[in-house]
């Protein structure tokens, strides 16, 4: 079947069927489908349009088409081009003539839109309980180790030591910001285009208002021309998705890092490990690089869709048919990552001691300049004095907390116990008490704070591992009853 | 003057210098890190680190250092390889050794994402205001040619007729999302790193808080480790930016179209147009073509930043310096397109005849279609109908409104009289009043709506041409008298 | 089936299988993964490794694994993680205890990187034939419009006077750099890493110049850390596809530009067209638009992969995973839209009458400033007298060829009669000789030379449609009959 | 000056001349544009356009701007909107009318093209010079360090124990990769279009095939309208750098990771290392960082021409203007991140007591299977045994050449003394001598072979700080005397 053809003469070249075609990628979108057009019928009713008696029937047909697909039943026919011709059709099947009604005042190319719109805002729920509970494992595990020392890094060097919890937190807070994003972009998609029909706006006086607080939309679309041809939702969320992806690529980077034999933080559970062929000893944290690989990929699923809507002309262009291949194709990849990588955090074993004993006394260099600071030394000198130090360290190929207080001040008389004190990392992390800093008080309190947003670790094994078909039934009740 | 080096032998290579250094990029700056470091020794002195006559002193410094920058007189040395060590040198020869006071408990990571933000701040504000403006000049051309009739377009085929206010106030709202989205990622920038020094937090008992609010930021970053390697403020603008000059590119092709020969409906101005050095009859929308390839540019700001951020380890890595160039040049390119195109569409002379001779007969097949419906036949039987309908026209070689009512019922008898009316175009866009439709009453009520977000056309050129270097001057007077 | 093990104690977490799985993508490589494995077994045989009855033995079970693979009785086990372990845990069905011989020396890291590579020579060999087709059709289409006039267009604004064949083989040119691009990627795709093992080289002594002279390579990666972790191949490729997806997205552009009802030049087939769900009317260029948009999904396919890329450790990182993917997405979309474009190019209709009649008097602009410069007068000055003679008929509301040889001299007294005679187009396009020009006899040269590069149409709609499936059929005999 | 605008009559806005200009850009391009005029005031000579007195005038004018260029005395002026116009201006200020007559039969289409590929041909030999600078460091380091032993890693987890040299050399062999492909891009790059005019081909009989020899030119463009639309040169260039960025980017990050403290292989320079502004023990290796975030800034280069270029008409279209800043930039890159890195790569020092001490026993698990496979057991179950056995020393917490015979046995009796022998690395490598493999014979051919490619270390820090300057001098002499 197709929706369109009186006026042709000619039959469609089988390839260019194939290439026109979108069924293999949209048909994700049946359910929501099914509920827009239930949602049509009431709306095209309520204009008097339609009668009462055959909204009735076009509903019950729906919903019956809605139990065959999702029964398994549902087959698609030879010429079904989209979900929408493949649903109206066997509607058609079963409803007979009135289901020629269903399509009155709508085009598909608001229609495509409507589904694409509540398909997405359904997925982005679904994320944000992913991200939720890997935002969960990280709390879990910092509450786990909150006093745990290593080194900070920077330019991947040693640089401060801080504690484990906090630069778990730290990724804690870039997955807020996700969430943050995604909520708004959430309001966006929840914009309503039905009645936008192809770009004029139906020509049968349908009640918007209505038919979008049927479907749950938050506003309308103000401009139908907007309406049909506007994908900033689906770039909105591409981008949102790709930039969670690369959070997580450079958490999961960190702990590739750190679980090398020379890091030696990390181990990663066998769980969440794999072999090698041909290396009996490997056993390598592939989780965490596809993770970081399937951040470049999310990039590219962006990048694709900016450039497709670049420079179309205003209004509905068959280009946009590929707006849906990479938005699906994004979500089922954060998808599986999220609870992969909360997998992995929760169950990493952390190598305490290893952490503890790379802290060499270098990392203090900082503190040690901050007490010459405390002493009236401008910062800039004691850096200089500091740095001198160091070099003295290095030239005698000793720790600097192996120099003696004599041998500080032969670089500057500056240097008394208390700084031979402060290189023994004896109140080690004691000063960044600061808000936002890695000492213990002001780590509590950023926990705090954490858990106050609401992460939590998963309930149980089925809510990590809810599938992804879920997203598909929630209104099922609804459709199973069409209003009255 | 280098900040570092105490702990280094040999110099640096002249070329890794030059690869090394950002002072090209990062000047631009200047005013944004003298506010910032005034701000800073403000809060040294409330922490009782600094005594308040040092604070004094190096705020003086810092204002001359201001000074001199913004009347020209700043000269680099041959070693500031970033504005901050420019900034810090000089300060050094105006106020003394006072001076190495300043940088006490700060680093530059945290100095240059605070810095970086607020200059992004204003930059946001900047274009919010030419993005107004923009929006002004379509409200306005929509309100001088509220009731201009045209084909809509979908395929680039002749669609529907519709008001040529319609079309521009569908690209008003796509500015309009812009600017929310713009919104929405100011709140984001204007969280202070401030105080996260190179990754621990601060050693010294900083009121971050207070900081804050001497800066003007809205809330202090949590986590240190995340304060100074978090991007995605420079992101999400990009992404703002790219998305918006996507906007602008479907504008600009539409009007490309309408502007050449064959479709004739707008015809830009000379100050808006060009010509050619070797075709003496040319005039080119260079404007426009300009704003649709420059969208491609700031699509690979966006993908060169992302691509940047991906994989990199946790905190601050040496990558993160290729974070400004791309911002600013985005920054440019809209700061000077957007008014432009403000111009552009303010002057550009619509030829109402030709649109509404376009509007052939043809385009009004789904009203006619309509009319079965409200007869009692089912639209997908309407719609194969009309199809006939038209092909027989194509065949006839005639327009659809030459064909007699005769003809028509040679298709259908369900077509009357009234059929014959509708395709006279005698009641055009009459039904199209659906809230967000075409219809005359929808636009008026769409227009108002627009009004009502504040949209309104420059109010002087001035405003218009508002200069770039305004952004950093708007705190002058604060810089000017600093904090007892 | 796993590859690996000994060393675990617990099992993988479910949906880490299933992220880490890539048989859902790699399935495709099982031709090509059972042709590089007869020639390992045979190789290993030759390096007496293992016994000749033991690799006859093992390329049967290949055999027979692959009989079953493309007779489609092949089934997949629970554990088989990618392509490689389904292989060899059937061929352990089929062989017995001897199968676990054949991974002797090798890893997945190079057989990975070996069968993929084999895999995108032939899909350059096909896509090679796709381009040759379209490039046919081109060149055809030229011939048959050989002296057809329209306006060439620059800016989208009516510029000179062309051919309409010159236009078409403009395209042909750019398909045969897309041509060159992918020849001079396939010899660098034809370098083999079999042999290179884990990273380090096979510990076992085979010819690899044997073995690649039997897989039908061109060289052997000369260092074993950079074969397996080298996919510049894959990233060229996308590249090439990229690029080749612009070139037919600029041509579509333009044809749908030119089909519109006001440039109205050609007509796309109904075999080529679709309709519209609600616009009875409609005949939309989807098959244009999709060409158009592929490009930009082609685009960010390639910058997904260099995304993934970048930044990765040296040798083999389980990120590389990432490429299969976008390069069988990339092959699949010219594979399908090569032909369909083909299609569309031969079966448009062409409107010479309308074309013609859009070369108005003004594009002859240049050829009266040239006039002018035969006479002696410098060009940037005859450029100007000419620009004064089109305000003249502009303001006159006329056409240029409309103005009087009198009004032409008020200009300047350069214009004599045959200025006249020039924009009366009586000897349009004469001019335009030059090598690679518009002029007839240039295009008619330009053909010719198309033709010498071998472009020719498809021979038979079996060709056009040859299925993909072919590519891994091609060398099936061989597999059958494994080296004595 | 403007070279247009006989027919305009207002003046252009001057923000509008703003976004327009591509000056600051282009100017760049004087001396080979300069160059081309030369060419073409020859050639319009040779087809008696113009007196060869006329050319004598024009060349000598040409000389004189080129002398002013290069010697700093050139000035623009107000009106001067690309550099062909400041050009052409400046001639007629010298030269007088006669210079009105250069731009005969030629548009700025087909010479900014022209300009464009003669610049960029140049700027490829630099790139090829400097990447072999860094060939030749990398070839000098691997003989330094032919028999440095260390882990070769995959998956960033020790895998199997190689030679440092053959490490380097996988580089080298990206690298020489990369030399092919700008190679190849250099071919195509030096196809002409000059002669092509506005799209067209030019009005006066030029003989293209001497302009190109004159030129340098390798071919001419086959047809006017491609040539001047084709941006396929400047979008390959950009993939070859961005695809070079990430050869660079992979060395790099292995390079920072290397240079840890926990890894502690490597040591930067301190010629090539920077410090921090707060921590004075640090010691950053911020050169190969910027390696390996400018990746991503080049990819964003390439992504943005590719979406400029999507979706164009045939053509010249202004769009195209965005085609130089971003070659310009990716070259400016390399240029200088070629001859840093390879500076680096000369003098970082090499820690081979650490490299070796890093090679355990479990690195040689995949000989030990090797070993079983020589007896004659399978691989896979050798692969099985071995792992066995390695989870035997993890469980006793000591490395697997720690385990008895008799230990080993408890897990399978095939393991015998020459097992326990392989595992204490008596033979490390030994088996590795397939071609390509990190045995030592095979690296020292594989050396040899690099040798032969062509590789040197650099001649003089002169030759490695080639100024970038020299591109554009190249063809002075050339210029300076203009063909008779």
């Amino acid at each position: 079947m197709k929706l369109w053809g009186g006026r042709f003469e000619g039959n469609i070249d089988p390839l260019a069927m194939r290439l026109n075609a979108s069924l293999a990628v949209d048909q994700r979108l049946c359910d929501v489908d099914i509920r827009g057009s239930v949602a049509w019928a009431r709306a095209l009713a309520r204009a008097g349009v339609i009668a009462p008696a055959e909204a009735e029937t076009l509903c019950a047909g729906l919903q019956k088409v809605w139990a065959e697909f999702n029964g398994g039943a549902f087959r698609y026919a030879a010429g079904d081009e989209d979900i929408h011709t493949a649903v109206e059709r066997r509607l058609g099947e079963i409803a007979g003539p009135v289901a020629g009604k269903l399509h009155t005042g709508r085009s598909r190319n608001d229609q495509v839109a409507t589904d694409f719109r509540l398909w997405l805002a359904e997925a982005i729920d679904v994320l944000a309980l992913r991200l939720d509970h890997l935002q969960g494992a990280l709390t879990a595990k910092a509450e786990a180790e909150l006093e745990t020392v290593l080194p900070g890094y920077t330019h991947t060097q040693r640089a401060q030591p801080i504690l484990f919890s906090h630069w778990l937190l730290s990724h804690y807070w870039a997955l807020e910001r996700d969430q943050q994003r995604l909520a708004q972009t959430r309001a966006r998609v929840m914009t309503m285009p039905l009645g936008s029909a192809a770009l004029a706006g139906t020509g049968f006086p349908i009640d918007r208002a209505a038919l979008a607080a049927d479907l749950g939309f938050e506003s309308i679309a103000p401009n139908s021309v907007d309406a049909v041809g506007d994908r900033d939702f689906a770039a909105e969320f591409l981008f949102d998705a790709a930039l969670a992806g690369i959070h997580l690529s450079r958490m999961a980077d960190t702990l590739i890092l750190y679980s090398t034999a020379e890091f030696g933080f990390v181990e990663m559970s066998d769980a969440y490990s794999t072999g090698s062929s041909i290396m009996p000893q490997k056993k390598n944290p592939d989780m965490l690089e596809l993770a970081r690989g399937k951040a470049g990929t999310l990039l590219g699923m962006l990048t694709g869709l900016l450039a497709v809507l670049k420079g179309l002309p205003s209004a509905y262009d068959k280009d946009l048919q590929e707006d849906k291949a990479p938005v699906f194709a994004a979500f089922d990849t954060l998808d599986v990552l999220l609870p992969v990588l909360a997998g992995t955090v929760a169950t990493m074993r952390v190598n305490r001691e290893r952490m503890r004993a790379a802290v060499d006394a270098s990392l203090l260099a900082t503190d040690l300049a901050d007490h010459l600071v405390k002493k009236g030394v401008p910062f800039r000198q004691a850096h200089g004095l500091v740095g001198r130090v160091v070099r003295k360290a290095l030239e005698a190929g000793v720790s600097m907390d192996q120099l003696s207080a004599a041998q500080l001040r032969e670089v500057s008389d500056q240097f008394d116990d208390e700084a031979v004190a402060v290189l023994s990392g004896a109140s080690l992390l004691a000063g960044r008490t600061v808000a936002g800093g890695t000492g213990l008080d002001s780590v509590r309190a950023q926990l705090a704070k954490a858990r106050e947003h609401g992460a939590h670790a998963p309930a149980s094994p089925d809510d990590t591992h809810w599938p992804a078909r879920h997203i598909d039934q929630t209104h099922s009740e609804d459709i199973m009853h069409p209003a009255s």
